[in-house]
């Protein structure tokens, strides 16, 4: 194996690992190699997750073949860079460039303006891959090739300042990765030199809606999906390309996914991974005469003919009726998974031949030591047929005085969304596993954020950008947010503070003291609140060069995520007519608010 | 710069370059170096398409880090592999193993049974990166060490036999790429060991079904927007994640975009490249002293104030209620691009400021020997604002005798998508360049196309999977696909030929000679079709562990696509209520698919 170490990467990893102890952060490459064979021998799981983490540094290497940013610590996905941007932004940044303004410092907003998928909230995700961009941001030789080629009149001066350039002089503000976020609370604020704020902009928003939507949208599935019963993401086959498949994957677990089926997003993040069989495994037997070796061994080596076992049973059962070459794929599958078959059931007829096949096959196995799984459901009603074969299970159970059978796990995977849930939820269900696809990954009910990235200030003074619609005009200037609680430790309210006011300090709120929230743009809107919490809601992530907190892994934000969930009211989660959860400004932030409103839009005279 | 050279990739850009008969085939290491310096040395252009030819071919090295598989032709995105499969993959493919199933020859077909967006058309893509994805088929250690890891009780051997695993026995038929196709034709024919077909499964589906479903809506973008005015992507900030972006820049540009403003599609894929300026831009600046230098040079290199030529302009043409800031963020821009200002115009109040800002700014440019190019349009009627800001251009240039001032282009560019361009052009307007987003990106409108892949075969006998919607039956065994055309140049019908009657080359169909065409699922559908012009769909894409085709270049699949749909009768094509095409079966495939049908449907028994 060719191992391409870096360090930062690695020294992340270990800073999380149990193994921080031993590592010294300064580490060379000499040492890195030899600790990697010291845990080669202690054990296997611990070797394997370093090889993990290393690929992860790794899958960016094409991208940066330049030396200078060797060490850095870098995006996942190899496509993210300076060059994953709008032309107009390096166009623009070259025209701040001539203008001798892009040193000016500035300050970005990046938020939504509505939940997604008619909801009253949304999943924050997408940071890690931020952080890991800005840290790494710079030109190559190459990128800048190609600059060179797109714009040919641009000065080699210019060209030269931008292979130069770094993130050195950015910070940025975010809110935790896994939080539950609300429009125009900015979910990262970036200041810095107003060319590399601009630079930004389409990738930080490319890495942060598709990562929210579906995170967001994973959340609302798990609800609806309710707490007791599992969800896995099958998407990858339906998925918007590869990286659509791999973004949909981590972020579906992030936001409430308990599993996929995809097998890199296994390999990459480390996602706990399920799969069953298809049709085509059922429908390629025609005659039990394919099935060129029907034994299997018990746990004691003794071999025992689990077809003829299967077959007697199913005369003993009276289904006489049962395709026999379905019944024999069953065979071959539960010889290769003794103990994990779930057997897909409705290649001919869910009820008349899959689960009674099912049955005959899982008391074959019962009668040898085994235990089957369950089956998967993937057409029909699957109301009515989760129900029927639940009673199945129950009957034959009975019959076998074996418990275990009515605890089948049926698995369901037939174009599932959030809708077809609930209303199984009405209708009453037996269902314990959902897998969903197409609706999860694709976000189909609303297949992208509308997250947005404005100026909201710029040396020093505030910017605001108007628009027809009141929702779509930016909050100006430096802004604070906190989450204020209430006595049953939910979020009451969310407040922006303006930080450009001289005594913004004495507007932060305070555990036991009224609070006045106003709505940002209609006045009648207010509401005091006496917070029991106060929660400061933006970090900073990333500042001098570097990340200034420790990345969380991927099971530490999804826990969050979880957590803040559980949190929210859950009349501001539910599927139907959510109520809105409270946006508001202080006083100050909405006087500079309105007074750069009327003066920014010109009076028209009418004659 | 570091180059992985790649044989083959090389092998095959240089024969599709100009420089073919330079290369000598079978080229080292060494030679392609000597190479390259030699070609750096003729011109510049040259140069850099070898260096983005090289990095596309150097894109996939992560992945792709052990010895065995250099040389090899390799997918373009990093992700693509073996390991992006769904888990069930890999049981089946063991579950085939163990019972001594894996090598049974198969046949898969690969085809959708609906076309999306409610239309009757669909442009098939995907086709390139699923030959290298076939020809570079292998597992790595690693790869194989991940399976060990997910299925602990997997046997030594079979991972054994994977690691030997290539697609040598495999046969892949495929209709060309940027093919306009129908419902239930094969896109893909997969003929190979059961196994091998089973395990390409999901990524072939991944890689065809949102390349192909982008292609068509670009397609339909395009028929929307018309063949005299611009198209153009720039949805890369709400695409779904870096890689969603990236096959949304590519397949756009295939189905009928004429640009993106994703700067990294134009460095991997040589797309043309278009952008303005953003918002900030124009908010960025508060007064004109913000300017710190308001002059520019003209042609001759003497020197103008810019700023103080287009106040002029602006007095003089009463224009005293612009914003000035906004007219100084034009004059900053212009200095830049001095032929190239497309002004954003909706930042305060198109009609008031924006347009007649633009104008001052232009007038200005004119003076000094250069030309504006546009405006943008971004929010507002734009049937109306397009009209409104064309009158202006139109009385501007007759004041000042410039007659290119009517023909300025007009850019829209606010949430646009099909039903919203259609209505424009009902209600008539102004645009010349259509700059789609979000719609076309995500598909907004339908955002997954549901290809499936089905077991049709195999050892010799067609299979067949049910369903309880006749729809959702597969056509069984082998399949050749004609599409037989009228004496107008359209294609009237397409039909398959079941490969395994004995007289299957009787059945051919033949220019003038009547062709009896049946509707698979309802009998009384019949036509006679006597074709002027007769064209077989399949081809061999792959065999022998190779590729049999030079593979096009995205340039040329576009113009094969453009080619293709302007041959489809314009009823197929249209939006509303479109003709549906007719997708036939002979009379012996009918007759093998229904009795295979009532063979494999359990008789109940009703008591």
């Amino acid at each position: 194996m060719e191992i391409f170490i870096i360090d930062e990467e690695l020294t992340y990893f270990f800073k999380q690992s149990k193994l921080r102890s031993k590592v010294n952060e300064k580490l060379g490459l000499f040492c890195l190699e030899l600790l990697i064979m010291k845990i080669d021998e202690s054990n296997g799981t611990t070797n394997s997750n370093i090889v993990r983490e290393l690929k992860r540094a790794t899958t960016v290497n094409y991208v940066y073949e330049d030396e200078e940013s060797k060490g850095k610590m870098k995006p996942l996905n190899g496509f993210v860079g300076p060059m994953l941007t709008d032309l107009y932004q390096i166009t623009m940044a070259y025209s701040l460039w001539k203008n001798n303004r892009h040193e000016i410092p500035s300050v970005f907003d990046l938020y939504f303006r509505k939940s997604p998928f008619g909801g009253e909230f949304t999943v924050f995700a997408g940071l890690e891959e931020v952080i890991r961009f800005v840290n790494d941001f710079h030109y190559t030789k190459e990128n800048l090739n190609h600059i060179r080629e797109m714009i040919p009149e641009c000065d080699e001066e210019f060209l030269e300042y931008l292979g130069k350039l770094d993130s050195s002089k950015v910070t940025l503000y975010a809110i935790k990765e896994g939080s539950v976020v609300f429009p125009r609370i900015p979910l990262l604020r970036v200041e810095g030199p107003m060319i590399l704020c601009q630079l930004f902009e389409t990738t930080l928003l490319c890495l942060i809606n598709f990562a929210s939507l579906v995170a967001t949208n994973a959340a609302r599935h798990r609800i609806a999906v309710g707490k007791d019963k599992v969800m896995l993401e099958f998407g990858l086959r339906r998925a918007q390309g590869p990286d659509g498949a791999m973004s949909a994957s981590r972020y579906s677990y992030l936001g409430g996914a308990d599993g996929t089926s995809n097998v890199l997003a296994y390999c990459f993040f480390g996602i706990p991974i399920r799969g069953t069989h298809a049709h085509s495994f059922v429908t390629s037997y025609s005659k039990s005469e394919e099935l060129h070796d029907p034994t299997i061994k018990d746990k004691n080596g003794k071999v025992h003919n689990l077809l003829e076992l299967a077959m007697q049973f199913r005369d003993e059962l009276g289904y006489t009726t049962t395709i026999v070459s379905e019944l024999v794929a069953f065979v071959a599958y539960a010889r290769t998974f003794p103990n994990g078959l779930v057997a897909l059931v409705d290649t001919y007829d869910t009820l008349a031949s899959g689960v009674p096949n099912f049955l005959c096959v899982a008391l074959a196995l019962n009668k040898i030591g085994y235990k089957a799984v369950g089956i998967r459901l993937d057409s029909g009603d699957l109301s009515y047929l989760s129900k029927a074969t639940r009673k199945m299970f129950k009957e034959v159970g009975e019959k076998y005085h074996l418990d275990y059978f009515a605890k089948f796990q049926i698995v369901a995977s037939n174009d599932l969304n959030e809708p077809t849930i609930i209303a199984l939820n009405r209708q009453g269900h037996e269902i314990d596993v959902f897998a969903i696809g197409t609706n999860l990954v694709t976000c189909q009910a609303q297949p992208a954020l509308g997250c947005v990235y404005k100026l909201v200030e710029i040396n020093g003074s505030p910017r605001i950008k108007l628009s027809h619609e009141a929702n779509k005009i930016t909050l100006p200037g430096r802004k604070e947010a906190y989450r204020l609680y209430g006595g049953e430790g939910h979020p009451l309210v969310d407040i922006l503070i303006s930080q450009n006011a001289a005594d913004h300090e004495k507007q932060i709120p305070e555990v036991g003291k009224r609070v006045l929230c106003l709505h940002p743009f209609e006045e009648q809107k207010r509401v005091i609140v006496t917070p029991q919490k106060v929660e400061k809601l933006h970090h900073i992530v990333f500042q001098n060069g570097k990340p200034t907190i420790d990345l969380p892994s991927l099971e530490e934000i999804r826990n969050y995520c979880f957590d803040q969930i559980s949190k929210i009211r859950e009349d501001h989660l539910r599927n139907s007519n959510p109520t809105p959860y409270k946006v508001s400004i202080t006083k100050e932030l909405y006087d500079t608010l309105h007074n750069l409103w009327l003066q920014s839009v010109p009076i028209k005279e009418m004659k």
